[in-house]
């Protein structure tokens, strides 16, 4: 072989320095130093004894932010994308029936992938900042008879916490897992595995559990054991395929496989969801004082942890975020999917989620309605 | 909801220190200070301006390692399983042939992985520590006219560097893509991906290139791309989908999505390959003055970054890998798929790659071999 044809570029040859900005978008949240430092930690091999005992720690750690005794809970390898083709993936075969409830872009992506692997898809479809009541949903498991329902529990997309409680209940009744995603809700509003009967659960790190993103918690019940682990066909997949990961995680009392972060844990889970609660109310009476108004009506269905709100009549959304970033070097973000242009989303996560945090956003909304250019509306 | 069923875990209470250990098996490999310092940075946002510029350096660097120029050059966020994955979902549709040459696991798993998929699975097998002739290639790509032909430049589970000029050439004779799996051998031994007329081909972070597990560099080819981009049916993977992925990685010139490390990367890869193969020698002539045995027969099939040593006669090789663990706190190990039993597997990656690690390394094995116990051959 000659000499080398491609050489090394200089832009490598400079170190990097990467700017401390208070991330109040809809994620990846701030990452608190101490789990920063905990990523500079020496790597350790997969099979070695320290590995197994940290993987163990993880998984009663997410066993209690899931509230599960779940045997098969463990984190992914990936960002929540690959936590929900995990539970995809393995939960459905080629045909089989899945009935998915679309209030924003999340339900949309379940569906694409559902549809991806050959499953037939059927959705219960409501507008941006809606949300299903039980009535309806059990119509749509009455007609469909899926072997799965989707749903997620915190729509990043809309700023809506769906309601959990009785669903699990009537997807058993009509033999159905109940699959949900709470990757931008967990931690930050209540949620109960096993009390509600959810059958299968995912989150991501980078929401409110403030870890880096890359892994992605996750958990089976012995219901949707039964159904993943005695499949006719295996799963599209072998790096999400349950049956390698449980094994890897010793769900099944054998030999388990590497991981990176112990970072993922939140202590005070219920301190958690009361401090989420109060900081997300006292942010949305500062919006009212300012005259923005809220993305979702009903009060109950506000996600604590992603605030929406009606983008201000007469801005350019793109205008005030920019400004923002550029004067406070903090992120908030306008909407996407079903919000697109509709909204500013704020998001208030994990350690993010502050009185402090609220007035910084507060101050900077404020300052940027008054040097945007607004034009009459 | 009723108060909290699953309590805070004890263990997660305590802090956990992880220990120095020098990590000499076939990967993952010690991460210098430097890197894992790099770790403990803030984390950025998605579509924050640093970010679409540290995502445009990492591209620049892979482009160095891989010795390309290819438009279409990123990491996916994942293991190198989800970059095999990525390589074989994008590449193959449901009922198109692929050829797969297997000279230890690697290739049964992508055989594993392209049968799931529905792909036309031919092989081309060849026992442990064996490689193919490039007759013995074109033959079978005369016979089956696969559209995809994988190979294994580093075969972890055998020791082998499998030669790779002239293949590229044959496999655009009979109009099929050359896809290289170099997960342990990239860096640590030549490898040109234009030069040598490859069309896809992926690696590991943490091996040669000493960055923690979870991201996964991959490049496509012109080639590639013309075959990727233009399938019948979608990829099976949303996750992994390169139409998502190479947008985000702003390979057309769109917006470009988050990223984490900035430590894939190498300087000198032509310094790199020479240390690799002199301090493997070094190794090599090491173990022959202790009177062990090299796996591989052929010299030049040796796998600088993976050295495969047959077990020493009358020994039970997990005796000599735990001793050498216990003793040394260094990590050595076993074999692996068609290895398993057979052999003691040493990785001497990236910064692991030294003559003072030799030493250490063929001290502990000469200790082991003193202290384990023998039983007449």
């Amino acid at each position: 072989m000659s000499s080398l044809c491609v050489l090394p570029p200089e832009c490598l040859l400079q170190p990097f320095t990467v700017p401390q900005r208070l991330m109040l978008g809809p994620g990846p949240s701030n990452v608190p130093a101490r789990i920063t430092a905990a990523g500079a930690q020496p790597i350790l091999g997969h099979l070695h004894a320290e590995t197994i005992e940290i993987m163990n720690q993880i998984k009663s750690g997410i066993q209690y932010a899931f509230q599960t005794q779940n045997r098969v809970t463990l984190a992914v390898s990936g960002p929540g994308h690959a936590a929900m083709e995990c539970a995809i993936f393995n939960s459905l075969e080629h045909g089989e029936s899945v009935l998915i409830a679309i209030n924003g872009i999340w339900g949309e992506r379940a569906a694409e992938i559902a549809e991806r692997i050959g499953a037939k898809v059927n959705t219960l479809v409501t507008s941006a900042g809606g949300y299903f009541t039980n009535e309806e949903i059990e119509q749509a498991l009455d007609k469909y008879r899926p072997v799965v329902f989707f749903l997620t529990h915190g729509e990043s997309s809309t700023g809506v916490v769906h309601p959990i409680d009785g669903i699990g209940d009537l997807c058993h009744k009509y033999n159905c897992l109940f699959l949900v995603d709470s990757v931008a809700a967990l931690g930050g509003t209540p949620i109960c595995m096993d009390e509600q009967g959810i059958d299968i659960m995912y989150t991501g790190s980078q929401k409110v559990l403030n870890a880096p993103p890359g892994t992605a918690p996750i958990s089976f019940s012995e219901r949707a054991c039964q159904k993943i682990f005695n499949r006719r066909t295996k799963p599209i997949s072998y790096f999400l395929d349950m049956n390698l990961l449980a094994n890897y995680w010793g769900c099944d009392d054998k030999p388990v496989r590497v991981i990176k972060h112990l970072n993922t844990l939140i202590k005070g889970l219920e301190n958690s969801w009361k401090r989420h609660k109060e900081v997300a109310e006292y942010f949305h009476k500062g919006l009212g004082e300012m005259g923005l108004k809220l993305f979702v009506q009903d009060k109950k269905a506000r996600l604590p942890t992603v605030t929406t709100i009606v983008a201000p009549p007469g801005y350019d959304w793109r205008e005030i975020t920019g400004y923002i970033m550029k004067t406070y070097n903090m992120e908030i973000s306008g909407g996407l999917g079903p919000s697109a242009g509709m909204v500013l989303r704020v998001g208030l996560m994990g350690c993010n989620s502050s009185k402090a945090n609220v007035d910084k956003v507060l101050e900077a909304l404020a300052d940027a309605l008054k040097h945007c250019h607004k034009s009459r509306v």
